[in-house]
């Protein structure tokens, strides 16, 4: 089987730096800082619409470099396999991911697959397949215009305007269904995208965006909570400029869920200087990535916390989330 | 969990980069081109004579990075953790991550957890506690002097020597008497170790070592293997020159195992120009972790392949092992 996963990979991610197979892979001198990062990927179902575990850890791990400011360029890979997984929907899976890397513009350039029993199985009681799990790890270079700036929580400000590339919970809301746990029947897909060229674009005309974050698990309601606990400022958003497609809003009436905490995998949060939010915006809608970006609130020095202005008019409080709605979404 | 499992992280891995915590970690711009590796590790059993999965996580991929010339300096690490796998267990294996780090001069600067369901607990049939897997993916610096210099086995050339730090089979002998499948009691210590410091040393007195490998899966007859599978060259192997402990050729003569096949975690096969060969031999030996280092072997043109001289000054082929001795050994 090692031989057989050697060759695959070897077929789907060819590159002259992989291709060396080395104990480690080689990578020429960088010009400038460079951003590092880790993410497993286990989410269930493994196939959704829009989506699977590959293009997923490709995606994900992309996006965190991307948000940081650096430009993601390398990528090492983990597979963490069981016992008689479908060597298809491997090769599937494969093919996915070097579709999106390519797409991205990023190299994989390590790896490793390490095959485990399947205890499951072994109990002769197994309702469940054989099961997949991916690490990505990525390297980003921070480009030259960033040589002397980093984007962090510390540099947003009062008055300070909050942008989202479009709708949300719609990652959540796929897997949500592909589990097919509850009758219900919608058309939801992944919005799983990479996006460093997006982000890239947007720090050419703007260098010193303030802040960004993928609003993964959690989703939009966790990240805004996550910059106030480390800003001491507030954030009100706009309920009316969120964008939630109706099947997303369905499954949330249906399952009690509230849309602004689901799972998205490819949107950004970008904090950014009030005079900078209608020259990002434009940038936003011209990328099939940001065709629905909205400005979807502010930074304010009071109230501290996470606040929603309804329709009404009024604000209601939007509190961190303890424990998770939904596990194995990413 | 998740809150639990990063303020223990923070605990045992605090570093200024760590400690940031954001979507990636930055790194100052390195000062020469950077390898990069990544490995999985599902030992079983966890915890073992002479290590455990967070040490060998460590070392393994600190290794797989030393022995291509580079420095490792930064480590991102991921878990994969079953529901229901003890806290104390977890903190055991930080601390010995952490400990292992820091002896090896190594920063630990992203992670990341998943947690996953116990699906063999589900059909209430589990014979085996709750499981944990860890990524550990590596970037290391090249040193000044190899600016203009890769190792390779395009490098190696007839008649250059083969060393080796030390005795051979500890880990793999050390896992399998941890399993207690066998009736059969022996004290053996896994040699699970980081190499960095050792080969350091060595390429300063002999920057232009042709090739290291470490011989983990497969063992010292599968890394000669495949280094004369892709130089067309042969090497031949002196059995007297290599040590194997009693416990270790114990344990193969019950088993029927080779020794030459048994992983190891804490050796470097060093292939050299026969002039450096002492000296190297001699830096090894001053090392804590070379003790017992000794020139094994040497380059031939022919005959092709891999051969032990016996004793009575015989030669027989060593050949690939098709299939894996042991399962889940690192």
């Amino acid at each position: 089987m090692h031989r057989l996963i050697k060759e695959m990979f070897l077929k789907y991610f060819s590159n002259p730096v992989l291709a060396r197979l080395g104990d480690s892979a080689e990578i020429t001198k960088p010009k400038n800082r460079i951003a590092f990062t880790t993410d497993g990927y286990v989410v269930q179902p493994i196939f959704f619409p829009g989506g699977d575990i590959g293009k997923l850890a490709v995606c994900g791990t992309i996006n965190d470099l991307a948000v940081s400011g650096a430009s993601p360029k390398y990528l090492a890979v983990s597979f963490i396999i069981q016992e008689g997984f479908p060597f298809v929907h491997l090769e599937k899976i494969c093919q996915s991911m070097a579709k999106t890397a390519k797409e991205a513009k990023v190299k994989i350039v390590a790896g490793d697959t390490k095959v485990i029993e399947n205890r499951e199985a072994q109990t002769g009681q197994q309702k469940n397949g054989a099961e997949i799990y991916i690490i990505t790890t990525g390297i980003g270079i921070y480009p030259p215009f960033m040589k002397d700036y980093s984007l962090g929580v510390e540099k947003i400000k009062p008055n300070d305007l909050v942008l989202i590339n479009g709708g949300i919970g719609e990652h959540e809301t796929a897997i949500i269904l592909a589990r097919e746990e509850f009758e219900f029947k919608a058309e939801v897909k992944s919005d799983c995208a990479p996006l460093n060229q997006l982000i890239s674009d947007l720090l050419l005309i703007c260098p010193r965006i303030r802040f960004m974050r993928d609003p993964t698990r959690g989703g939009l309601a966790t990240t805004l909570n996550e910059i106030v606990e480390s800003t001491n400022l507030g954030i009100i958003i706009d309920e009316q400029a969120i964008i939630i497609k109706p099947a997303v809003k369905g499954i949330c009436e249906l399952l009690g869920f509230d849309p602004l905490y689901l799972a998205n995998e490819g949107k950004v949060v970008i904090i950014t200087a009030r005079t900078e939010g209608e020259k990002l915006l434009a940038r936003m809608r011209k990328d099939k990535l940001g065709k629905e970006a909205k400005i979807i609130g502010e930074v304010v020095k009071k109230p501290k916390g996470v606040w929603v202005r309804t329709k009404l008019g009024s604000l209601r409080p939007l509190l961190m989330l303890e424990g998770q709605q939904f596990p194995r979404i990413c």
